[in-house]
């Protein structure tokens, strides 16, 4: 008989890992350990589950062609022992056995073991706070807490729910009660923005406006203090450091940790943050087991930094890589990007690499350049306004990240991926000026918005344009700072600019395009000039020209009008 | 006053690289000169136009803010001299002398220049037949010829067009005048397969199966001998080889070459195919004349061989590095990789950098990958099917290339985007087996289509898996070639299976994806077994099991018969 290998964990990486030994070693006997019962989903279909775009949780247990992944599936397709509802109770690296228990019949047993895999996942942060405890309060934890949030909505159960925490999955999450559901949905995060170290500020702000244009309340900067229970013991409110929220359903996103005390009362190496550590053949200290998924900690490759990055498609690159080394293949994985997309009801928003906040954090001069431009050729039916903001290090012109928003399909994803894997290879922005993505009408422009976001960005750390923060004017135009004298130059169509001169007469003045060569002497000497155009091109270019003649109090709004029309900013003429 | 720059071709690279000059270079005088009256248009945009989709010529003329970029935008807004209708006819290096002639009046003049940029673009290939002058026989030259088109459409004089040439162009006229006109149209390629040296044979008989599926009808391996006219001096029929077929239209579409007479005359270096030859920054073998655009040559980044790439992205990104230096900004060109993409009907084609076909050519070892999958999460509404072709060298695991066809959108472009730039710089299978792209349900599988063609092309460089020649595969089905004995394993559900072993008694067999464990023993041991499934995994699975039972006279079928579904052969069951 071949290797005993035991795999705890049967949610993503672990099945992955199997299967592939599997077929690299056919003699080898594999077993897959889990304490549940339900193994091998696609726990990121979970908020579609809820929503119901999927409509049975066997759909997001199923393989392509609709074979329900159970053990039944795992014995007779793939030739895996599954020991399901069977907790890993503690490892004897020395002896090479696994102690587990049956959790239905509390009988113990010991599992002989070659190479041991750990895939023990992640649990979900559990707020610190009163309440956390009452029924109706959810963390999406498993299939099982997924199953139960979707039987209390279509048992009509729920009017209002509050989601705590902003980041993906609690927008997911949101989403899918709001949509279908109808529920009033409110979603609390205590950062000052939503997505936090994923995307920037300003790009924030547009995921914050289009879900309150889908009918969702969302309150940044605002702390859950308490969940309070009616006389059932069921939540009927959440306190926050600013307001009551009346509710029938809490859901907690507030993200997830390691579930690595298997590891750590064996004696492995555990970091300070709980990841297992493991090196690049994903290998424990111990060289008999090895530790892939949710539970390990990893590294960014950009940054250089430990990093913890809980996602099924990483699970599923390092169980692959677990089985190569097992079967002898030297592959590595060296560690993360930190790639992510999501749809957020008609959008798409995507990341890769540093945002702007986190590259400063990490000590980088960094700069962000914005650039709004249409994701097709501009005389092609449908297309649509894209922004991407690149993150670049002024010292060296690396790129150090890209996010951006395109309306729901993959385009974003197109220019997302089209970095991604330039991001380690320390690709700098001329290499991004001159990528050579395929072009057609169809598709993009001829100097495709990458291209464009990667030209603007090279004005900016070149110096070649001065931009005002986006903030800045958003600040000044709601009178929040009284800036001595500023006038917002418009080189738009008359017809677009004219409710904006008509509402701020005396902060909004139009310029025609095609006349600023000739008519520039009439502009005012004294005052801060923000060029403002459609979406930024138009204003740095007068920028250019005013610099020639001497006029340089004017800075360019980045993005142009395009972005704060997004922004859902409550002075926008109507 | 600045510099004299002269510029001579105002379509693509000519403009942009006035407009970026003009802003790097406030006090330079910019001229443009062009022998037609449209200038700066998206040339790209034809195919568009002609359907309808675009519906006035003036849209390929205008700014994403509806401008139209006419002599009077160019001096207005850019403050760029523009010279149309004028025909340059040669230049005095020495004396830095550009000789002009207005084409109305024939009126010479002589225009001094600093820096003098050649952006003359390309001339059409005209099919040395005979009646390749007659009324009705196009190319797609110029925005005039499009409208010539259109105009016979529109007037109803087009029942039936050919085409001459199944590339891109080729292909996207005939869609243009199927789609809207009605038009009945033929596709003639003298190659064995429609878009020759883009993507490989497979991928090709899907586009052509979809065309035909979309009323278009193609003949490749066929050649146009002569066109012949009726009395009125009209086309009304193509002779071929192989047939006669009678048309009111025809479209020469059998690709470009460089206009670069006025280079070559005045004593430039032009190469051996007529591209201008330029250094990175886009000079000529004259320092103070710079070219850029579908008249230069360039080279291939991954060959490293000298390439011709007409693309209207490529003349912008050049037209700015031209620019650049123009303006001591040291910006390079280094070549291009051939990224390509199109729409055709409801499906988008791509690719970028080698062709197997391409790729063996030029002596490289190389072998190709084929796989299916879904575009997103298998339990994700609105899934479709993407087929990924991944041409690698099996003597060091580089990658080569990718093609690809997925259903209409941005999904197949983003898996192209993802490989664009990491060719140049080398890329092996592993690094994009890793590739972290980002992933969510709605815009991809947990192990991406790309991620999985990457795994795919190391399992057959590796020889761990063995697979058929997909034209093999279907050259044995249709009977063309006696291999002594074999046999289809069908893997898929047997309702799947029914039609096929019903249709193919002797030549098609089921075996149950979870029993192959135990009933495998079932199998003949003396035919050739061809593996099928669905998509390729669960056959390459099978065959790793058979391997280890010592079954080994085994082929997987690549994709699967997914891809065999798509390819619209003759013997599939109804």
């Amino acid at each position: 008989m071949g290797e005993k290998i035991v795999i705890v964990g049967a949610v993503a990486a672990g099945p992955k890992a199997a299967c592939r030994t599997r077929r690299l070693m056919p003699d080898a006997q594999i077993s897959l350990i889990d304490q549940d019962n339900l193994i091998s989903y696609g726990g990121c279909g979970i908020p579609y589950f809820v929503s119901g775009d999927v409509t049975d949780e066997k759909e997001l247990r199923s393989t392509t062609f609709n074979m329900v992944r159970d053990d039944y599936y795992f014995k007779r397709a793939k030739g895996i022992e599954v020991w399901t509802m069977t907790k890993a109770l503690s490892i004897d690296p020395k002896q090479k056995l696994l102690h587990v228990e049956d959790v239905r019949t509390m009988e113990k047993d010991s599992i002989p073991y070659d190479k041991l895999i750990l895939a023990t996942g992640s649990r979900p942060n559990i707020l610190p706070i009163p309440g956390n405890d009452l029924d109706g309060v959810f963390t999406i934890s498993s299939l099982h807490k997924a199953i139960a949030i979707k039987d209390c909505l279509a048992k009509g159960r729920v009017g209002k729910a509050v989601v705590i925490g902003g980041g993906a999955i609690g927008i997911e999450m949101a989403e899918a009660m709001a949509d279908l559901w109808g529920v009033e949905t409110t979603i609390v995060e205590f950062m000052p923005q939503l997505l936090p170290r994923i995307i920037d500020r300003t790009l924030a702000s547009m995921v914050e406006h289009h879900l309150k244009e889908n009918g969702i309340t969302v309150y940044t900067q605002e702390t859950a203090r308490k969940f309070e229970g009616d006389d059932q013991g069921k939540i009927c409110k959440v306190i926050t450091d600013k307001r009551e929220i009346e509710t029938d359903l809490v859901i907690m996103a507030v993200g997830v940790r390691p579930r690595s005390e298997l590891a750590k009362d064996a004696g492995l190496l555990v970091s300070s943050q709980g990841g297992i550590v493991v090196n690049q053949r994903m290998q424990t200290s111990d060289p008999n087991i090895y530790a892939a998924g949710d539970c390990v900690e990893t590294n960014n490759l950009i940054s250089g930094k430990k990093a913890y990055a809980p996602m099924g498609s990483i699970a599923n690159r390092q169980g692959r890589v677990v089985a190569d080394n097992l079967a002898g293949i030297p592959s590595t994985f060296n560690g993360v990007i930190g790639s992510f997309i999501m749809k957020v009801f008609d959008l798409s928003v995507g990341s890769t690499g540093l945002s702007l906040d986190v590259a400063k954090a990490e000590g980088y001069d960094a700069a962000g350049a914005l650039c709004a431009q249409y994701d097709r050729a501009h005389f092609f039916p449908n297309k649509k306004n894209m922004f991407l903001h690149m993150v670049v290090d002024r010292s060296d012109k690396r790129v150090l990240g890209l996010q951006g928003i395109g309306t729901l399909g993959d385009g974003l994803m197109a220019r997302i991926n089209a970095v991604a894997g330039l991001l380690e290879r320390k690709a700098v922005i001329s290499d991004l000026s001159n990528l050579e993505l395929p072009y057609a009408p169809p598709f993009s422009t001829a100097i495709d918005i990458l291209n464009a976001t990667a030209n603007v960005s090279d004005n900016v750390v070149s110096g070649r344009v001065r931009a005002i923060d986006i903030e800045e004017f958003i600040s000044w135009m709601d009178g929040n700072e009284t800036h001595p004298d500023w006038l917002v130059i418009d080189l738009r169509h008359p017809a677009d600019a004219a409710r904006f001169i008509e509402k701020f007469p005396d902060r909004w003045q139009l310029m025609l395009y095609d006349k600023f060569r000739e008519e520039y002497e009439q502009l005012p000497k004294d005052k801060m000039l923000i060029l403002t155009c459609n979406a930024g091109a138009k204003a740095y270019e007068v920028q250019c020209f005013l610099d020639s003649v001497d006029i340089k109090k004017t800075v360019v709004l980045p993005g142009g009008l395009n972005v704060i029309r997004n922004l859902g900013v409550d002075w926008w003429p109507s």
